[in-house]
Order: structure tokens, then sequence, then C-alpha cells
């Protein structure tokens, strides 16, 4: 399937390059070409700036995210919570009618660490992203693991871990809930309803961001026990 | 142990009942011990008003808030989020010095069902209590959970999920940790650490309501999958 990545940070490389190695024709979404290929070095998180990471990557599609967008049948939405809505206002019509999944959590990191919801208790990016374009599917999902565990779940607990999927649309849902179990091995897959459950699943980011802390990884997930 | 029990709903019944059957010497507080006598018939949830609840139960002691505050060498707060601020000044300095477990969340239902968060993203309720009772010694936990779970976790998956504790005295923390392995049986239980991690576990409440939703029940938890 053709897919447009929007983000060059770690949930991009990621994705877009676990999605290249199951054949699908990725194209990475970013603000500007010329300056994503001029970041080189290391993260703050020890990973390889885009610039080095891209240079092992060339393989992968990469463009503006207007391009990756209209690359894409599904688009998946990997930028920053703060970089999300104006990384979708340049994509624009490309994303009608579209698939879209999204990752983005949004985080105001202005304060230091750990950083806070920048959303109010009563609204959430997914809700925000479905009500400037409502004519996206968006689905909201993989946003309470870190992107290794997300194109990898059974690298946890053999997969014994809980996946939370919320959208409006119930079709595009079941699409993306499919693609999950069948490309990255997701088994445990809870739809939360519709896309105001965004408010729920964005609102682990909290408790997540404080374990990591706690745990000194990013590699843990939340298991849902009945 | 002498152990005041904050509040008449589901969380201060099951907790008191549990308690004063492994032999502790619980008294129960509310606003009024005459307004809650008279309340009979079911709640929202079909459980039973504590009217009717405290005529099968009536060897337990039940006074003011202030008398069970002064009667507990511990105090637990099992009032509801909106009630706790008011419920603990009626207590005042009767907290000075005690460990109070904290299990309240700051829920607003006045906009019906879900409930959102009646906090900000950069306070909690938790924080709010150890702000205005500096001499008390809060620990958050128990509160994302059920009040069945939270006196038998072992009735969820065998007891394999995890509870978080957070506070600001390490010393309360260890022996809050201790009674609960010993007397409920909890097992995997995270120190998060300091008061302002209640905004975390405090955050679990939006996902935890909604899945309360999709599964039509409450006895379920979360484990931390590593």
């Amino acid at each position: 399937m053709k897919i447009g990545m929007l983000g060059t940070g770690m949930v991009g490389q990621i994705l877009a390059a676990k999605l290249t190695e199951l054949g699908h024709d990725v194209m990475i979404g970013t603000r500007s070409v010329v300056d994503s290929k001029a970041r080189t070095g290391k993260n703050n998180w020890g990973q390889p700036e885009f610039g080095d990471w891209y240079k092992e990557h060339s393989h992968i599609k990469l463009g503006t995210f207007a391009e990756a967008a209209a690359h894409g049948e599904w688009i998946l939405n990997g930028t920053t919570g703060h970089g999300t809505l104006p990384a979708l206002r340049s994509a624009g019509a490309a994303l009608d009618g579209k698939i879209m999944i999204d990752i983005s959590n949004p985080l105001d990191f202005s304060k230091g660490f750990p950083p806070t919801l920048s959303v109010s208790n009563t609204d959430s990016l997914g809700e925000q992203i479905q009500r400037e374009f409502p004519n996206a599917k968006v689905v909201k999902t993989l946003n309470t693991v870190n992107a290794y565990v997300m194109v990898a779940p059974k690298s946890l607990g053999n997969g014994d871990h809980t996946l939370f999927v919320c959208g409006n649309d119930a079709d595009a849902k079941a699409q993306v809930t499919a693609f999950l179990r069948r490309e990255f091995g997701w088994e445990q897959i809870i739809d939360m309803g519709d896309i105001t459950n965004s408010r729920a699943t964005e609102g682990l980011l909290p408790i997540w961001i404080r374990l990591m802390g706690v745990f000194g990884t990013p590699m843990f997930s939340f298991k849902v026990v009945k």
C-alpha cells in the first residue's frame, strides 16, 4: 500500500523503515526536505537525527508534508503534538477521504521534563484533527507505546498487552485494526468508540512519561486485565 | 490499627467492611451522621445507599469527619473528588502527622457521563491535599481501581496487575505499600515518586471510565508490561 508517513522523528523513522521492509511504498513527509537532511548527530534521546538516519535509508521516498499526503492511500501522523496541525494544514485537501492513523500526543515540553498535556480536559488532539479535517477518517492509535513497541508488540511480554483504537468511522477502525494485527502482530486491540476517546488515550501520556522516568526505559506498555 | 475511613460511598463501605473484618478498629467519617443514616434505597450504581448498608454493618463505628480523623492513627480518604477538601477541612488538625491514604479522584460529573477531570494539567487533587495539609503524610494510591478490586486484587488475573503509589514521605509510602501487600494481597506496587505523580494516576481516570463503558463492568485493572 502507498503510505504517507508524516514526521521525521523516531516515530516516523521506525514506522517508515518497518513498513518499507514489509513491502509498502512509503513516502516520509517533512516541513522542509533540505532542513531535515541537514540535521545530523544525535538527538536528546541518543537516536540519530534524521539527516544521518536518512543516509542509511535513502531508498525510502522523502517529500514535503503535502507530497507525502498526496502519495499515501493512508496517512500516518507521527509529527510532534505542537507540529501536527500545521503539518496537516500544509497537506490540506490531500487528506480528504483517506484513513489517517493519528499517533501524535499533545505534549507541552516548554516547562521541561516531565511535559504536561497541552489540551484541556474536554478536548484532545485527535478531536482537533478530526474537527479541522472532517473529510479525513482519523483513527487514533499507537500513541500509548514507544515506536519500537508499535512495530514489534511481541518484543514485550510476548505481545500480552493492550492497544487502543478510537475514531468516528467504524470501517476505517476495522481496517486499521486488521492492518495492525497483520503487519505488526498486535493481538489485544480495544475499540474505545468515537474520536472523543482520544482524551482517554492521550491521557495515558502523563503516567507513561513518569513510568519511563521510573524504569529508565520506554520499553513498556499497558495491559488491561479483566 | 485504628483507622479513620472518610466517606460513606462504595469506597468507604467496602474498605471499612474489609478492614474491620481484618481486625482493624475502623470509624467511618461523614459530613452528617443523621443525614447518612437517612439515605436508603439504591444509588445510581445499584448499590445500597449508606443508611441501608449501615443497618447490616452497625458494628463499625460512625462519626463526623473530625471524629473519624481523630480516631484514626491512619486516615483513608474515600470521599468524592469535590467533597474531599471540605471533608478534610472539617477534620483539620486531626490530620497532622498522620499517614493519609488518598483514594479520591477529581472528577466533574456536572456535564453528565463520562465525567472529565476537574483539575488542570499541572495540578492534581493529591497535590491540593498535600499543599493544604502540609503536616499530613499523603500517599496517593488505590484510586485506579474499583473498590472491590482495591481489597481483593487477586480477584482479577490472579493479582497479576499493577497498583501505583506516590507521595512525598518515603517512610509513609513504605508503610502503606507493606500494608497493601499484607492486608489486601497486592503484589505489583510501583512507587512513582513524589505527590506530583498524582497527576499521572488521577490521569488514568478518563480511560478507566471509558473502559468501564466498553466492558460494562468496573472489574478491571491496568498492568504495566515490561
